[in-house]
């Protein structure tokens, strides 16, 4: 399963969510526009939005509310990227010029804004007051995670626990809000919206340890991106923690973790971790959480849209983009 | 009317603002924690609470409610003053050191969004979707002016009707949408309403007038700023416009309008200004929009609520800090 077959369930939907996401609101400067239709067309999967109407279909919600649930999504996610790409200094994102290579770091920081407030705009619509509340904790767990990774240093004590704490806010916090969005919606038993959630921790969980395999193994065309740039950075993704804990960790991993920036040291550092048991056994957790995430929707009868999320599901892991 | 009596009838509501505004929450890393009780405790007037529980009181809405409404509006001011002064490069707010004195911009940029996340969840919390979408829309048009003002130049043809505009984004916008969330939260008749948007936006107004008075005529201990702060970066604020109007404008004015930033150019524009009675004119028509703002009230019954709303509009325009 590494084709896209889990979209189509939902295609429909999705041309309504591009259409709201493409919508120009009168209160939007010409440039703002421009500069979010850039980011927006710039590709991404929508995996957030897709998320967001299997889950309301499969609850039986209002497909008509889970549309402006499922745009608000993608937006927050636009939002956060704007503000995380001047922070780091990226200037490809998407394959696509991020804002800050060609625009002020001010016009950056309002651009951001306005997606934060546009994402704000579009949940409201949906006139759930638990799902409002709910974007609102995301975004605050979404900052908080970026906050401790900057205050707390990059590689202390407890690396691995630091590691999960920090997909979790990155990526899985959002993924499972999407996932649950639709049980919020439909007002479903707790259950239900426990199984969603679930669901979603584990496949966001998945899909960002993915994420960290692919920055050693795809290749550059594909990553839109160098290999490694987390490393790089002096980040130390799952591979990198797995491959240290192995013992035969070489030096030049560790010179890097410690400031050493020089390229030898960080060629040599990347093809020590793509040449170690680190990266299988990373896509082994991977598929553990995959795995975890179709156990929750057993709960759930047959029907087209938990099939859907299950194949979504393995997705996650068996992609190579 | 320069007392501080209006606060008189939400005392008591508003210690209870003040302990929401210093609430950490579990998702809030100590740094932001730190950061935000410094920039709130700062000072400011609580402009925008006072007016949020004022309007509740006048329209009979939940007080409970309006708390969460009144906080929500403090922290989404304190938000966009974050990244404000990140954009402007401003060191000193309200007399003390802003964040990005002493934080880094990516830390500041942080904290702006962990505030916007904040204001959010507040105003989530009224349980008033409609409220909650207006806060959104607020946030749209806040955004909106800044990133105007950048893109479209600090003073082209109808330099008058920009500085209108950038005051209704910049102040007036989230002034008149405190003033009228008591009448949201109530489910109040559309004129009310209106009466109280109005007289928000009226208010609004005035104030950002006389804070553009005071950035001239006031000193420097009580601004926490330099004297013509604005004028010093090349923005006509109302004086300015007046005093180019009159014919008799300098050429020192026109100088640094132009781009000429010398210290000698700058401080005989400032002299001109302050001399020239474009000052008084400004105040004029702060004290206009005052008295309109007085008159929407009109369709409200006497009422401490009433009253201490009218001697706000005075306190706007006769005020010395």
């Amino acid at each position: 399963m590494t084709d896209l077959s889990f979209l189509y369930p939902v295609e429909d939907d999705l041309r309504r969510v591009e259409a709201l996401l493409g919508d120009h609101p009168p209160e939007q400067h010409a440039a703002i526009g421009l500069a979010l239709d850039h980011l927006i067309s710039g590709g991404g999967k929508r995996l957030r939005p897709t998320l967001v109407l299997l889950s309301a279909h499969l609850c039986g919600a209002s497909i008509d509310q889970a549309v402006f649930a499922a745009a608000a999504a993608e937006m927050l996610h636009t939002a956060t990227l704007v503000h995380d790409d001047l922070i780091d200094g990226s200037l490809i994102r998407r394959g696509v010029e991020t804002l800050n290579a060609s625009w002020t770091p001010a016009a950056t920081i309002l651009t951001g804004d306005f997606a934060f407030a546009r994402a704000a705009y579009l949940v409201a619509r949906t006139k759930s007051v638990r799902l409002t509340q709910r974007f609102a904790e995301t975004l605050m767990v979404i900052c908080n995670g970026e906050i401790r990774q900057m205050f707390n240093g990059r590689h202390d004590g407890n690396a691995v626990e630091e590691y999960k704490k920090r997909v979790y806010a990155k990526t899985a916090s959002l993924i499972a809000l999407s996932a649950e969005a639709g049980a919020i919606l439909a007002e479903a038993e707790n259950a239900e919206e426990t199984a969603l959630r679930t669901y979603g921790e584990k496949i966001g969980t998945a899909f960002q340890i993915v994420d960290d395999v692919l920055d050693f193994v795809a290749d550059e065309d594909t990553l839109g991106k160098p290999v490694g740039s987390d490393l790089r950075q002096g980040l130390a993704t799952l591979p990198v923690l797995l491959h240290l804990r192995t013992g035969s960790g070489s030096s030049s991993v560790h010179q890097v973790l410690n400031g050493n920036r020089s390229n030898n040291v960080v060629q040599e550092a990347i093809q020590a971790v793509i040449a170690s048991p680190a990266i299988e056994e990373a896509l082994t957790i991977a598929r553990q959480h995959a795995g975890q995430a179709k156990t929750a929707l057993e709960a759930f009868p047959t029907s087209p849209h938990r099939r859907a999320l299950l194949d979504l599901a393995d997705f996650t892991v068996d992609r190579h983009f």
